[in-house]
């Protein structure tokens, strides 16, 4: 390889690896719609329906630590994070195919309950598995999911739909998988040199739940559509809220104003943040992989949104020339940054 | 992990492993009209259209060597060998995503050669890279390329057509890629320790092409299509032919016959294969990464398929219980077994 100019990726910022790889990109067949820059692609059907196509990539020492995640969860959760990039798209999941970067230490029952678990959430979201590919790999498991979806185009959801005023709304709440990541990584360091060793999870299931085996939030798109709430944009929150709020407002040209003490922390949370000295606005904010949705409603839609008890309002968007900004509870506005490398 | 039963994936032989995972999943929605077992899935949409989806993943030390891939070859490569899963359903290749697995020595000048091949490949077989997904690698470069493509229902060839008496073809020739593979794993070994190494590749150019920069046969499917030709059966020669040509029997429940002196074979591959002591047949039958088509026609388009001068009829199609049989110059008939574990 060529090192003569070498640049590390992390130099390039925020989105920097993304719009330096997709700037280059040139769309020639009229049936994609949509490129790069949203959680799916889409493609046009040459009907009133769209065919929506996500990949997600995950690797063992980076997204996943065989140590303590079972691999029954591990397909689940493969399987869930790629049926969400559809889901954020507003859009039905149909079918998932699976590549597989199989290592050596890997035996057939251990693949056995990696398909058991990605099966599971098959059923669960009414999607087939359809086929796949498996290659040796030298250095660890590599799982590769890409999941189509179908919509009518016009109730498809991009990023770039949001509008001054609309309100900012999640399901759930936030940074409790970034504390179930830490609770694991904490027992395993603890316990590293011991025989037998008995990890103290005990008042901390509901953050290993959300690490382990995040939810696709299926009930709360059928909820607004009941509803007759069609949000303008949305977002599936991998990467923490203030990435992806940046990533809306940036698709939609927007500001954004949250209110701090409107985000939603579960009290497992807040304990064990403070148990370890670890801020939970911080969790909340940039640990990332809460597998939530972040989306907007227009305004006079916030009654019937409050109605649904599923969603949280935590603020509102504005120009952009405003900016991205967290307002405490003195009223002070910090402007939002978020972390650099995309995982 | 639980290691108290561990079976090696090896163990399962051929098709084991891919039998024992996919007879697991069950088939829910109405529009996948065909999941795992052939090159690529088909989903319904509605229309005469289906659309096609295939998925496939390279691993870095497995698949490839970047100590003399160069990246952007790499980038087409990759590019190629999904979109011939879907021209070897007979289907026309439309959108690619991409997933990239990056270890900490990738550059991102290294990242934009890869997308540089990528964007070639996508250029010259007219279809558009819509998205992607990246993510951190511990150990080495993971790519996964996922391919939609289209076809009219009654277009689409599966590998379970095959009829007997029909002819067994194939385009180009065999065995080139995999000496190619040689030369450069032979030349790394030898100027291992040589400050500025020379490698000698000079007369074997067209095998280092053959690996590093496989074409898709788009030109044969137009051909047989010009002529009215439509393949009974069909399947991407990855594997080596030996084991595709037994995938094709299997899922057509039939044998067949292929005849030694017929498969054609490079000179360079010959000449490298005798100068390394490797029987050229092997690398034929054996080899893989051809990236040709395999496919079978019926017996009275005999006159059709030969006029067109971009193809070999290499034998022909018998029934199952005359097995897989390579028939040697001298007349006698070797059962065909391929490698165990799928790369």
């Amino acid at each position: 390889m060529n090192s003569k100019r070498s640049t590390e990726i992390a130099s390039l910022g925020e989105f920097g690896l993304i719009d330096r790889l997709t700037a280059r990109l040139k769309q020639r067949r009229e049936t994609t719609l949509m490129a790069a820059g949203d959680d799916a692609a889409v493609i046009d059907l040459g009907t009133e329906e769209a065919m929506l196509l996500s990949i997600d990539m995950l690797t063992e020492g980076i997204d996943f630590d065989l140590s303590y995640f079972p691999l029954k969860h591990l397909g689940y959760k493969a399987i869930v994070r790629g049926v969400n990039d559809i889901l954020a798209m507003n859009a039905h999941p149909e079918q998932v195919v699976v590549a597989l970067g199989i290592s050596a230490k890997i035996s057939v029952e251990a693949l056995d309950e990696l398909y058991e678990g990605m099966e599971r959430a098959c059923e669960e979201l009414g999607v087939d598995l359809v086929g796949g590919d498996t290659t040796a790999s030298m250095n660890g498991l590599v799982i590769t999911v890409t999941v189509t979806g179908r919509a009518k185009k016009e109730e498809i959801v991009y990023r770039s739909g949001a509008k001054e005023h609309d309100l900012i709304c999640i399901t759930s709440n936030l940074g409790a998988a970034y504390m179930g990541l830490h609770l694991l990584e904490r027992e395993k360091r603890v316990l590293k040199d011991i025989a037998n060793p008995e990890p103290k999870f005990a008042g901390y299931e509901y953050l290993l739940e959300r690490y382990l085996k995040p939810r696709a939030r299926v009930n709360v798109l059928e909820a607004l559509r009941e509803e007759g709430i069609h949000p303008t944009s949305m977002i599936d929150l991998s990467d923490g809220l203030a990435s992806d709020l940046r990533q809306i407002c940036r698709s939609s040209k927007c500001g954004a104003r949250i209110y701090l003490e409107r985000i939603p922390i579960a009290r497992q949370t807040t304990e064990l943040a403070e148990e370890m000295h670890i801020d939970p606005v911080i969790a909340a904010l940039n640990g990332g992989e809460d597998h939530e949705l972040l989306f907007t409603v227009p305004l006079d839609k916030q009654e019937a949104v409050m109605r649904l008890g599923l969603v949280d309002v935590i603020g509102h968007i504005t120009r952009e020339e405003n900016g991205v900004i967290l307002v405490t509870p003195d009223g002070e506005g910090i402007a939002l940054k978020a972390q650099a490398f995309d995982r």
